[in-house]
């Protein structure tokens, strides 16, 4: 297939390492592997990960879920505390599958007991540090209340506690993703030994693909749900948890204009294709992207002098040093390794794979 | 319609409105109208221009051409300078439409002038400041260069002078719109004075939704294309562009979760609803989104304090006032005014009208 305009191409030798990668690392630590599909978000991609022994999946959407189970998935956790408005559409969903759904409060509690007629798994989310959903570890008295009510519902199991350190993607340094990983165990494993003498099938779970790409030490977890390792990006690259040579994605744009007066060239591919994730770059400033040329059949990665530096909705540009400048002209095609995979898939809505397959990912509901 | 998840709310009667005030305001000061569709994106919409007497549009890519064609459009000038591998394709929809198309260097020109078998109407993309695309008004030579080129194939035919003042979208205040519109006004008109014997009916087209809302003086324009007025949004807000009663979406979102011990809500709908453009908020931080809620059946637009300061993949979280947080419980429904509707509409892909009418925007391609 020829590329004539923004593209994303996926390695597909790569993701298939890096799922094989994860899937070894949960087996020799003899965790469960849930892994994440909102980065890839593809039926078809879900299959490379039910090739290499998967069974279980997370997702951060019923509308994720919904498709996953459509496309033979039937052990699903919906990553995001309960939306009180879906649980009409949920409790259908839990009539065919096995799903989680996660709460943290007593009015999504509530809620689901209401309206729940299938067999539901609850985990409460807990906050280790990200500031984001979740209860903190130390509210035991809400927790305590919680596991009260949810003993009243039959219809609603118990599966255990449930955390996403994301907090490990602002970390200064690979010691910094230990030292919050290490914290987080702390927390969940303070959660299991108050509650396991009376809930002693309790699940830890937990999994931001920083700690479970680094990390080596899961005392009390029962459970990994990393997503973005599949494919990696530059963020996780310069937190120090992928190799370049790990990063299965590739933004493949046309060139527009080469405007040497101010060392820039105009890519076609903007916000509308990478989404606005940034990583600070060596000169200070936003850096959307890094750049792979192709020079006599070969492909070369240009250093970070030269980086994809603003986006608007179609347009990208490239600061480019005076000495590089050669390798541009309109019309050719550049190869750009974006910042956040996870944003750019869920833009493209489809893959283009090394080897000329398109991968659709699921369509808008 | 029942909203149970993150949706994009429009006002039928705002964007109606607004499209005609900007009709009145181009017939009023004898300029073609050419709205830019990048905007909504929807073919239904694009129905409210025609009926307001629009018979010619703007697009920012040969995808989006395709899909107006394909919708009874048939005059269409694509603003993005021509992405040469696409030329197969554009060639085949100049056979069909008016089809208008930017060029800014040489071997823009050749590729066309080398594949291009039906009439096609070509502008020169200039460059009035915003240093993304186009070519310096002064560099003369190079224009020369490129009319005389374009005298060589007759299938070409030379439109005039395109610009896209997009730098007014980093004023200061109104007064700096005035003055980039004012200065790209006089670039523009010399260019006009220069070229004008040799070729009569050479047109001048502008377009940015901050000078095209507020400025008056339109001396020495043949055309306008704003696209981003038919919404408007929290950054033409604070530009001061536009009033919040002219904003015609909202998103709305179900709230998942209350934390008062830090003043915070989180929402479901995160960046790959919103997307990620922010504009400073009085605190100095980043503000994705301003809020409404309901109370007792009336709306009420929370104050600066009150706004929705983080987005991660599918979670917003708002920043709320102590005195404020007594709005929010899990499961209602809030509304926020986004930040930049052209990037929240792209994600979302359809909107429910405030008639309850659900209108989708051009698939995929």
């Amino acid at each position: 297939m020829e590329i004539v305009r923004p593209t994303l191409l996926l390695d597909k030798n790569i993701a298939l390492r890096n799922i094989e990668n994860m899937v070894s690392k949960a087996r020799d630590l003899h965790l469960n592997f849930r892994p994440h599909f909102k980065t890839h978000q593809s039926a078809e991609i879900g299959e490379w990960f039910r090739a290499a022994g998967v069974n279980c999946i997370t997702v951060s959407s019923f509308t994720m879920a919904s498709y996953f189970a459509d496309n033979g998935w039937d052990d699903i956790t919906i990553a995001l505390s309960i939306n009180i408005p879906e649980i009409p559409e949920i409790n259908e969903l839990a009539g065919r599958i096995k799903l989680n759904v996660l709460i943290e409060n007593q009015e999504g509690l509530e809620a689901l007991q209401n309206q729940i007629t299938w067999h539901t798994g609850v985990f409460i989310k807990i906050d280790t540090g990200y500031n984001r959903t979740g209860i903190e570890a130390n509210r035991t008295p809400l927790i305590d209340q919680l596991l009260a009510n949810i003993q009243k519902s039959p219809l609603l199991q118990f599966k255990g506690f449930l955390s996403h350190t994301g907090h490990t993607y602002q970390a200064n340094s690979t010691h910094d993703i230990f030292s919050r990983h290490f914290d987080a165990l702390l927390k969940m494993k303070a959660l299991r030994t108050r509650y396991q003498n009376e809930w002693p099938d309790l699940m830890i779970s937990l999994g931001d693909t920083p700690s479970c790409s680094i990390c080596d030490k899961f005392d009390g977890v029962d459970e990994i749900r990393p997503g973005n390792f599949v494919f990696y990006d530059l963020m996780q690259y310069k937190l120090g948890v992928c190799k370049l040579t790990d990063i299965a994605v590739r933004m493949v744009c046309p060139v527009i204009a080469v405007h040497p007066s101010r060392n820039e060239v105009v890519i076609y591919g903007g916000a509308v294709h990478f989404g606005k994730d940034s990583i600070i770059n060596i000169d200070g400033k936003p850096l959307f992207g890094r750049i792979i040329v192709n020079a006599d059949d070969k492909k070369i990665l240009l250093d970070e002098k030269n980086y994809l530096h603003a986006l608007s909705q179609e347009h990208g540009i490239l600061k480019i040093s005076p000495r590089d400048l050669n390798y541009f002209k309109p019309g050719i095609l550049v190869e750009i390794i974006p910042v956040h995979s996870c944003l750019t898939a869920n833009l493209m809505k489809e893959y283009l794979t090394t080897e000329g397959d398109v991968i659709r990912m699921m369509p808008f509901a």
